[in-house]
């Protein structure tokens, strides 16, 4: 996919880099916020972040990317600030993602991620939730250990609004597996809660921390919500046509789910006969082999669900940097939008 | 039950007084707070809260007793300070101990709430798991709204790690029906976290919206704390030994689920005949019928578990109060504590 980033400078450090970074920064923030729970809770916190096995020996399981906390650290800089101020914030939207991760899996009753058996899989849905609470309140915790008093009572307020939109966003998902069907606009709220408030927030946190003012703090917020419903579009294409050996999903998971993902809406509210075949085979559940996932992904291709899936991200990427003014505008963000938006598929 | 409150002077209101005005303080900030969900997360915490029923129309339902609120209000007059600079204070507790009822509900597969179906029942896990969520992330944008500035970042802090030690108790709480025997120790522990954390920093809160300084914080702490502690050892024997028409719910609740509260871990761990005849009874799952509840009740009764319930509950009441200062130890807070040790039973 290509969505015109060319016109921006290459930045500092690449996208990889950053992420590495990123994790390395709030590493041991997380390590002693999980490890300061009492057991098993830590445990499972540290198993669900891969830093031990069920029994709670070390192990080197996936830790998540750390895109959150980049974009925190990359917004600070950009604004003026030392990313050491930002750490704590880093920390808290890296625990608030994961504990709506550990949530999510209950209710979505998902056994695996990062090919490992899921907390509720292996310890039970009550624990689960309870987990997922205690990570939640440590998230809060952990952030207004470290931020800047003067900005403690508004970076807790705009965390936990993102939170609250974060839930109506899975609200709506989950709704919308029963109840289609489901236009653009309704799919883009539910993705601007789902996946752009996280996103918007750590960059406005980052931007507070750095102590910039109102206006920065809001422009920052919507590059990263735009930048996060991009990355959810683009996430719902690797769906249907990316490599499952990169995305590490079978081809046409979230068809075989009858999930409403963008490429899916627009097909299905595209007023065309194969729209209509497309929904009939959602309305009648008769997607169960790979052959009849070929013949849905066909459908959408011939409404044109493709192209449209990619200028609907390359719109959103558009709208991100163009809430940024040019001085905030770094190589350091742009290459965390390289990195969302350059994914193969 | 007679807990030796007469030493000190009577409140200058009355603890049902206490209560009423404290609902009323609170209502319009929990009110705004929850309408400001996006619909129908709005309207499942509006049916949660009992103002509406399951479809949205007004209703007169239970909104629950308000007594952390009224242990705010209390602390923060206690320490010199207006009452109205503790209200979103008092509304976070009230939301945080709400958002732990509706996960908790979902946790014990519990079906009803005050003769009402519990969200879960209601709309689904799915839905009161997010609901749950929502609102404790609204818990906190609540109380960052109301607390003065410089007290936020502690006001947090605060409040969320009593809410990681009110899930490590909930955690230990399920744990037990699993995994007995428990003793008196583990059982404190567990009831220190699920009941004891909430209410300390109910008072924590209230001194600390009135200025008082970090001994008097930690004073008010151990007294909601200690009183916590109280009233879940009495909610146990309510369980056993209380009036079914003024608990609402049937004799030998408890028992018929297995729970282990204060008077069956005391007569389990008493070494006695009785005690192990009790544990016999809860291994071989034999309490399904009044007479076989009957029956455990007299044997809790013959190793002096009636009579120890009663002298743990008083033990604490007496802590509670000997952690305050005498000029902290006012007629308010004094009824709140009567009001929780003066249930019959």
């Amino acid at each position: 996919m290509s969505v015109a980033l060319s016109r921006f400078p290459l930045g500092e450090q690449s996208g990889p880099q950053l992420l590495s970074g990123a994790r390395a920064a709030i590493g041991p923030v997380l390590r002693s916020a999980v490890d300061s729970l009492r057991e098993p809770l830590n445990r499972m916190g540290g198993y669900h972040f891969g830093w031990c096995d069920s029994a709670g020996m070390p192990a080197m399981g996936s830790t998540g990317k750390a895109l959150r906390p980049a974009l925190v650290f990359a917004a600070a800089v950009a604004c003026g600030g030392d990313p050491g101020q930002a750490r704590h914030a880093g920390a808290a939207v890296e625990l608030v993602h994961n504990f709506s991760l550990i949530h999510d899996d209950v209710m979505d009753r998902d056994e695996l991620r990062h090919g490992r058996a899921t907390v509720w899989r292996r310890w039970g849905e009550t624990n689960a939730i309870v987990l997922g609470d205690a990570i939640h309140a440590l998230a809060l915790a952990v952030l207004v250990d470290g931020v800047p008093d003067q900005v403690a009572a508004e970076a807790v307020m705009r965390l936990e609004i993102a939170t609250i939109n974060l839930c109506g966003g899975q609200y709506r998902d989950c709704a919308f597996e029963t109840s289609p069907p489901v236009d653009v606009t309704e799919y883009l709220a539910m993705v601007e809660g789902k996946t752009g408030a996280l996103l918007g927030v750590s960059c406005a946190l980052g931007a507070l921390c750095a102590g910039a003012d109102h206006a920065r703090v809001s422009q920052m917020y919507t590059f990263g919500c735009q930048l996060g419903v991009a990355f959810q579009i683009i996430d719902d294409a690797l769906g249907i046509w990316g490599d499952p050996q990169l995305t590490g999903k079978p081809a046409g998971n979230d068809l075989l789910r009858y999930k409403q993902t963008y490429p899916v809406v627009f097909a299905m509210t595209s007023n065309t006969e194969s729209g209509r075949s497309l929904a009939g085979m959602y309305a009648s559940l008769e997607l169960s082999e790979p052959a009849s996932v070929a013949q849905a992904t066909r459908l959408i291709e011939r409404t044109g669900g493709r192209t449209a899936t990619q200028h609907q991200a390359s719109h959103h990427i558009t709208a991100a940097f163009e809430a940024l003014p040019p001085d905030l505008l770094t190589g350091d963000l742009e290459a965390l939008a390289r990195l969302v938006t350059s994914r193969k598929w």
